[in-house]
């Protein structure tokens, strides 16, 4: 059984991912010189130093074309990540306007990357276009890497319960795209496809083209990276706030089930049982946080409802888009956030967080496990949206939602002793590793930003962020030794 | 399959148990009119309505002696607790001295009889000495329970993965007392010898007797009452915090492993995987904790290890005693504490919280769960202490863990809708589900009480006091209506 891995297919992808980067980088050079702006040096040399390494790292692991084993996969997920999120760091490091330290120019790429949308950069009123629109492009490919990485790699890597989506038994996507590269290609298209209809709408509803264009791809990405500093707050517009609510929740949805409605045929989209949860659950939250608002702080109705169902929306969905600071709505809102914060939105999209199958299988597991305490001889067959929940999908989901706490709890521990004060320290370990972008309190809350933090907590939740986003277990078999022994 | 539940051997149990109760009431009037108290009226009353109430219900439900159903013990378990409960509530009540309001005495009993050790009661000091018994008397006698049902209740139930306990197939508690009965009676002498120690040694070392048996029996239950508003702050001696740290550390151990120990062989406790762990873990974290006090506040070595050590393992055994604030500690201090007041000691002691054993089987789990992503066809055969650890047992412990967080964020969440700030709401939620008594925070603190709660407050953390203590399935079983029919 031992056989040393073969690490050449893996690199030769990770460089091929490298090459796609560093065309991002020409399209955002080609906006900052069409713009005006003065970082072109910083574009240019960028994406120079990624094509370079990205083309010497695919001759240097040339192989023939085999079909990557279970550990490969494991290696290349984690590689490529890695790897492009370094050369991601690239232009916010070298741009002279920026002046960004190592930490803060990593902390930005990995948040940008894995859709996170914590910014460590404060004045982006004024920030040159090409940044701006690098901001948004990383989360955008982010985007697509964490869908094409949710429908094609984890159901095989089986991580948290994620065999619950493999293709090969699932006659559903079979019917609407009989292979996994081809469903990623159809979903491509209609990703990029409501991205353009966010970006009308936004443009229609008075958002310059730019900053239509830039937050239709943070929205899409469920990610948050805004062009201003006060984020969606800065518009004051009740329409462009409707308009982004959905588009967030859409961005929360599988983006496979997108692919048979528009074909015309609605019932695959419906029938999801993820899919009704997670409206459910954010339209009850959103109506009981605007009867509580209503109440409590006197605001007229509709403000209430909106006020409410953005931000309820904005961090279920992950996307972090900022219209206020809930954390001024008093202890017991901040603890309801805390706790929203980790519940994520469907599996198969761009969202972070525990994801709406994994509590549909924990409620399913603790209503048979009281059942059975009193009738331990009676075996009840559990299905989920027509597949068999077996012991092994029950333990990886409960094994998720486990090590997603612990991570909580740990990176909070870190936080603290780093200095940083309770309320900072827990929304901040749950806002990165949720790959929800910001916490809580005055220094990260909706008001802030990272840039205050010291170094080591910026390295530390770059860190989490890209956890958060491989689902731990993904990250978490290169440590062992008996992964590379095989 | 449907019968109806035959309710009869439940309450006749349950009336033998409050006459018990009612004759612990009885001796704690002898030791009030003995002391020359002024609170004899309310003893007497109160074990009169008992006593009565107890044989009334023994008469009424009459029953053939047959073997309970596995229906009729979880009804049983969760009765007989709210019933000895409710009762041992009237002492509280009928106490001129005190006034309680009906939430405070349930409050106080609750806690007492939990374990817990969480107190409304404002003016230990000058308090009749038969209500400070009545206490005391309250949580021994809550421990007998708790490790009663450890033994004997809980393994048939099934409860969070104790069926790893579950005596017909233990071949080491065999060997050591045939019958789950007699291992009980066993226990019960070894528990009230450790005891008789235990306040022997601090009558020594400078207790008066009174003070000491009273806190000899909270320590041995790790109850945590105390019959000084300073707790053991106020005997401000080394040599007392030294003796309860070797008491309390003996309460948190299985108490079946100490009648082998008593014949003389140490074999089974030093072979308990959890006892290692256990032991193991409090010393790792007093150690550390220790050398940061020492690092931080400047404190001479040994006060430092002293301090560490004694609130270390007064939170980990839940038991909670106070011998200085540590949530002045600052926030990391206050974020260690929370997550060590869910660890809990051993099961079979009268410890709260989730329980060493079953981190066992969840580090286990992880462990064999990240070898099985990239090895999904080799099976590893799991053991616990000689025990097969099969996807049941392993389903049944996280199930345990997801109710237990589950929980201490639900009451939380109403804690803070009662208008509580949020480490007030988190602790005490957390430290009444576990059963350990103080939260953190100015109010219910080290150096608070919980007088100051609001009355729904108060009703919350009862119930939340008695859930955790019935390991939450035991009593969530009964709201299914499916448990009614059969
Ligand atoms: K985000
Ligand atoms: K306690």
């Amino acid at each position: 059984m031992r056989t040393a891995l073969d690490t050449r297919p893996v690199f030769h992808v990770a460089g091929a991912l490298m090459s796609v980067l560093a065309v991002a980088m020409l399209a955002a050079l080609l906006v900052e010189i069409g713009a005006g702006g003065g970082e072109w040096m910083a574009f240019a040399a960028s994406a120079g130093i990624t094509l370079f390494c990205g083309v010497l790292l695919m001759l240097m692991n040339r192989t023939e074309r085999v079909a990557l084993t279970l550990r490969q996969t494991f290696l290349l997920t984690s590689v490529s990540w890695v790897l492009v999120g370094a050369f991601a760091t690239l232009p916010f490091r070298l741009s002279d306007q920026l002046d960004l330290s190592t930490a803060d120019a990593v902390f930005e790429a990995m948040s940008g990357l894995t859709a996170t949308g914590a910014t460590v950069i404060v004045g982006l009123d004024t920030l040159s276009p090409g940044l701006l629109l690098w901001r948004s492009l990383l989360q955008w490919m982010g985007g697509i890497g964490i869908i094409a990485m949710g429908i094609a790699v984890l159901p095989v890597l089986r991580v948290g319960g994620m065999q619950l989506f493999r293709s090969e038994s699932s006659e559903r996507y079979e019917k609407v795209v009989p292979r996994a590269s081809e469903l990623v290609a159809a979903v491509m298209w209609i990703y990029s496809l409501l991205t353009l209809c966010c970006a009308a709408c936004l443009a229609l509803a008075g958002m310059s083209p730019f900053d239509a264009v830039n937050h239709a791809m943070t929205t899409l990405s469920t990610a948050g990276f805004s062009t201003r500093d006060a984020s969606i707050g800065d518009w004051n517009n009740p329409v462009i706030e409707w308009i982004l609510v959905v588009f967030m929740m859409a961005g929360g949805v599988p983006m496979a089930r997108f692919v048979s409605a528009l074909r015309g045929d609605l019932g695959p989209i419906w029938r999801d049982t993820q899919v009704r949860w997670y409206l459910g659950f954010m339209a009850v939250v959103s109506l009981v946080m605007a009867a509580w608002l209503y109440a409590t702080l006197d605001l007229p109705v509709d403000d209430a409802v909106r006020l409410s169902t953005f931000n309820v929306v904005s961090v279920v969905t992950t996307t972090g888009f900022v219209s206020g600071d809930y954390g001024l709505w008093g202890p017991t809102a901040i603890m309801v956030f805390l706790i929203l914060s980790t519940i994520g939105g469907c599996t198969g999209s761009t969202t972070g967080g525990i994801k709406i199958f994994r509590f549909e299988v924990l409620f399913m597991v603790l209503r048979v496990q009281i059942h059975r305490l009193y009738t331990p001889h009676r075996v009840l067959p559990l299905r989920y949206n027509d597949r068999s929940v077996d012991a092994d999908v029950m333990i990886s989901v409960m094994s998720f939602g486990f090590v997603y706490m612990a991570s909580i709890f740990l990176v909070a521990l870190a936080l603290g002793g780093f200095g940083l004060d309770l309320v900072t320290a827990l929304s901040g370990a749950a806002s990165a590793i949720g790959n929800i972008g910001p916490g809580l309190g005055p220094i990260i809350g909706p008001s802030g930003t990272f840039q205050p933090l010291p170094d080591n907590a910026k390295w530390l939740l770059s860190g989490a962020m890209l956890l958060g986003r491989l689902e731990f277990f993904t990250l978490l078999v290169l440590f062992g030794r008996a992964f590379w022994r095989g």
